[in-house]
């Protein structure tokens, strides 16, 4: 049986832990639905945004650790090609065309906490909590957190999160930067919906798709130089660009936009990290 | 006609948006403009800091959309070595030796949200309001703004005003690290003032322009170590420095220092972006 | 005589800048001294974390300036291989596999801010002050500050401390997350034992030397994709090492953890700053 859900309705697709009866405990299985989740809503023209969210208390409490834990055999270890699990999904909304974003509730511990460093947003309930846990489990950050965690937070808080491994609550992660509100428990997905809507109605997804991946890919830049360069191709590149068109007449004639570029094929086409 | 004014008084250049009548509104020639005025305050030693404001109402309410926009034929597109025209104002801050303090006043949209990243200071008015619009309107963040929104506010802030592409007020600028202070509405020009003689009063102007060029430059730099090596040579370069015996004398006696280094001639020769 | 003390009690070193009669003025020797005892710090499997204090009312003022300074002819200057003293000693921090807390009261001045900044915590005193101070003085940011402070602060806070220069008290260094927390005069030395006492009874020391430096040294990564391939490499080595296993089944048990791996013989041997 699946250890998630999926469903689309007004162009948001959500994806859901489910694995209630284990506080949505992770596992390799979850990390492999939840690729395929993403890479489904990334190539779905009609989805717009992902909601990532968990059923029941809590949104996931780490590595399930009652299932063994891992795909490999412990004795000999994994081979080279091997990738932890947290990471597969981090990397995966890394590269998504789609804005994420997560709805939080109860525990987001562990990979619980790592998976969602990469959405665009982090929404979380009042009785929501938060932990890199690792160094008291004996063991190592995981999903490219080291990458994500400063870069959201600074390098003094996350050192401290990550140092210490303590469980923080929902006003600590809201006050250093991790997540973006947060809201009375109970409300915190329909607080995600709205946002959803809200950026479907007034933002063009060909904009949003090369906005998300700028800021990615260009803020390990050496320099503004280089982020300059591309700057000019796109700019120079909206001459006969339709949403550009609708982008400007829409406001000039204070009425809602309706645009016609598709991420699955209008995407400018000399983009660099569409080559790695 | 020009569309800025270029002052010098106690050894402040002020440079000002002066296109009221179109709030400002961004043009190819304003930014040929400010990078002349760049170029201006930078070459002359008489100029200490640079104050950049907009005349009337608003600081800039992003590319006058009413001018056809671009420098280019929209057929054909330009050619590959056109640059976008705010990363044009935002590059030539970047490198500036001198600090920019920018006075901010209603809005500061798009382009003129941009423009100020890389200035030292953003001082805000309480009616001013900020927004990365791009994907409201169609287009991309330019600027070189994706590398400079996310080393200023984190990432966390940076993908939510890049996606949503939403205007936000003064005090949401100002609790998220965007802007530095916000000021009662129609003080925030004689507040930059202010925060100019500061600067001027108590700084070593050749202090001040490796230290801006410093963080700059070595901000990407992929560990402490090749930082040190060069503070290792500023630092030991330091022995016969008269700004550097004056910066203790006047410490230790408790009177106002009396610079004698200038940028224009006293820069230290071995600086890495130099050659750039 | 020494310019530092070194004690240990409780797997705590308690490294202290002691020359109070010159209220901790930074010399050479200090640095000499500072960088031998992180050393001894480092090497000793007694001591799990240090704490990084001064004796008497300041942390310390900045470099001595009644000591002529520096170990070199100011005529000639240094040879190429000569070290600015504050980086000596904050590149040592850097490089430590435990943690750093930094208790601090009076005047963080100088010299006496930028060895903090690679610490992991930096409590403060109601009393304490800092000061990027360098343009006031005529000289440069010393101690790889350029490379720590934006990455603690962001580049706004960066650019007001280090070109204004100014000497700004505790609660802004709070409020701005140079520090972690502030605390009544005269008990932050005690807060920082009671902050290193939780930290060793939770936490496994070889995950908190590896999870340091994985935070210090790939958060230049250009991508969280080489990231991720060494998160692989040493979750996939956790089969049979015996912390992730105590970490497992202290916490199932819910009983305190009992390590058995020691950062002088149980580090990953893959990492790849240990080459450098």
């Amino acid at each position: 049986m699946a250890e998630t859900t999926y469903a689309v309705a007004d162009r948001i697709a959500t994806v859901t832990l489910n694995r209630p009866e284990a506080r949505n405990g992770y596992t390799i299985r979850m990390a492999d639905e939840l690729g395929a989740a993403m890479d489904r809503a990334d190539r779905d023209e009609d989805v717009r945004v992902v909601v990532l969210t968990g059923a029941g208390k809590d949104f996931c409490v780490g590595a399930d650790l009652s299932q063994g834990g891992f795909d490999f055999d412990p004795a000999t270890g994994p081979d080279a090609a091997w990738q932890e699990p947290a990471g597969r999904c981090s990397k995966r909304i890394f590269t998504m065309n789609k804005p994420v974003i997560a709805a939080l509730q109860g525990a987001a511990v562990g990979a619980g906490s790592t998976i969602t460093l990469p959405c665009d947003y982090r929404l979380a309930s009042e009785d929501s909590r938060f932990g890199f846990v690792f160094t008291r489990r004996g063991i190592y950050p995981e999903g490219a957190s080291a990458w994500f965690l400063p870069r959201l937070v600074g390098m003094g808080t996350a050192l401290d999160w990550m140092i210490s491994g303590r469980v923080f609550p929902a006003a600590e992660a809201l006050a250093k930067g991790l997540v973006h509100q947060v809201f009375p428990t109970g409300t915190v997905l329909d607080e995600a919906y709205e946002l959803a809507r809200e950026l479907i109605a007034n933002t063009a997804p060909v904009s949003v798709a090369v906005t998300r991946q700028l800021l990615y890919r260009m803020a390990s830049a050496d320099s503004p130089f280089p982020v300059h360069e591309l700057d000019s191709r796109l700019i120079g590149g909206l001459g006969s660009n339709a949403d550009a068109v609708e982008g400007v007449m829409s406001f000039l004639q204070k009425r809602p936009p309706s645009w016609s570029l598709r991420v699955d094929k209008d995407l400018p086409d000399h983009l660099p990290w569409l080559d790695s």
